[in-house]
């Protein structure tokens, strides 16, 4: 048997054109897209571990994903190749090997994304594709009080949608972070980190905040949402297009060290 | 006669779908599609003076230019109309009744235009509209000293490109600042700012840079080259794409007040 390496690749991607990262039938994925260049570079078929599954329309600044294989590209040539590959939505930023333990969907310590929205009268049209533009005032210190309260650990069952084929043991997650900082010209970025995510839970999150700075919900009923579970007493789902897995925290892994052999179970 | 009044717009715009500002038989241009937009709205033909003609493909974040109108609109309803008639790509941000003297084209004291350009193996897929990606290592350093001998009163001869039916009495022009600014992730953002440029002189401008922080122009040549006045000598023409008419500085006029009129002269 040869020896195995295990690649990690760094990724961004303009969402717009895809069906999300998970490969499908119905169309196209960033992880199909990247397992047909890699068959082409690599001349074997590999399996793919994103970090984060996301949906369609999601953009990404810094997804992580790690493959084995039984090749060792010379890395600045394989960077070139795989970019002149895949299509221009798509770029591997960097490839490094990490140990051959590291899984990127189990080993990371939590994500971080970016929500991007306009309320102006208009938006810039440079950043149609990765900001939603939701015009009308918001009461941005009711969202900010919003977001001090959603942080931490709660059942979110009131922020998951359903998925075919998909059901949670628990829905209680950790937020560690969610943050509203205020741009200029009445955009705001708003950063949510957490470790494990619910179907649309981030868009939920937002969808909600944005009912909040309008009045919709007020900070009581936010606190009597949580506690209802109920997914009906949420805002919205915010569209996907405004939404950018801007980081993925990984975790050390070192198979040498036993101390760290417990990772797998932190899915 | 009935009163007139002059209007001020803020315009945002992706450039890439148009020929440029100038309106043109030739195909889609910005001030094209504000005046069609415009006629249908007020039910009159206006001119507009706007104070940067951008080129094909060039960007604006902050171009301004004034109409002249018998009627006046709710301002409110205006942004909302206007901006449901332009193309999404362009975007009237705001808009406000200037002094009736006031000229977009004549009567700005400079202009602040960004040029963005990434330099790394791998371009972020959603800045491809509007950033130069030019891979292969600079020398910052040496980009940054450039621009300091570029700022000031010079001959920008050896950088104005040759236009049909235009000669320039004079290729002299102040460059009020030109600032280098590292950004994360192999990005440079190089903000330059003037009363007026000569045709294609600031992506002149930028082509040299490159070409400084590449070694294939020194620092020493470089003063020879403002001295040769000679256009061949300099660096190639950065495209279109990378560039962003940033912000208009706007004069303060004042039909009643006297100390202002020879402000026209200015152009």
């Amino acid at each position: 048997m040869t020896t195995q390496s295990n690649l990690l690749l760094t990724i961004a991607y303009d969402g717009t054109p895809f069906l999300g990262w998970q490969e499908t039938q119905e169309g196209p994925s960033i992880e199909g897209e990247l397992k047909k260049a890699l068959k082409i570079l690599l001349k074997e078929d590999v399996e793919i571990n994103g970090a984060s599954r996301t949906d369609a329309g999601v953009h990404a600044l810094g997804q992580i994903a790690n493959f084995h294989t039984e090749r060792k590209p010379d890395f600045f040539k394989f960077l070139k190749s795989i970019n002149g590959l895949l299509p221009i939505e798509i770029r591997v930023t960097s490839i490094e090997e990490v140990d051959l333990q590291f899984h990127a969907t189990l080993n990371n310590r939590g994500k971080r994304y970016l929500y991007r929205l306009s309320y102006g009268p208009a938006q810039y049209p440079h950043l149609r594709r990765t900001e939603w533009h939701t015009p009308g005032p918001l009461n941005i210190e009711a969202m900010k009080k919003a977001a001090t309260l959603l942080e931490g650990t709660h059942d979110f069952k009131a922020f998951c949608n359903t998925k075919k084929n998909e059901t949670y043991a628990s829905t209680v997650r950790t937020l560690d972070r969610i943050e509203i900082k205020e741009q200029d010209q009445q955009t705001l970025e708003i950063v949510i980190e957490g470790n494990q995510f619910l179907y649309k839970m981030v868009r939920n999150l937002i969808g909600t905040l944005v009912y909040i700075g309008r009045g919709k919900i007020s900070l009581e009923e936010l606190v009597t949402l949580l506690e209802s579970k109920d997914r009906t007493e949420a805002g919205p789902t915010a569209p996907a297009h405004g939404l950018t897995l801007f980081r993925v925290f990984r975790e050390i892994v070192n198979q040498k060290d036993d101390s760290q052999s417990d990772h797998h179970k932190n899915r």
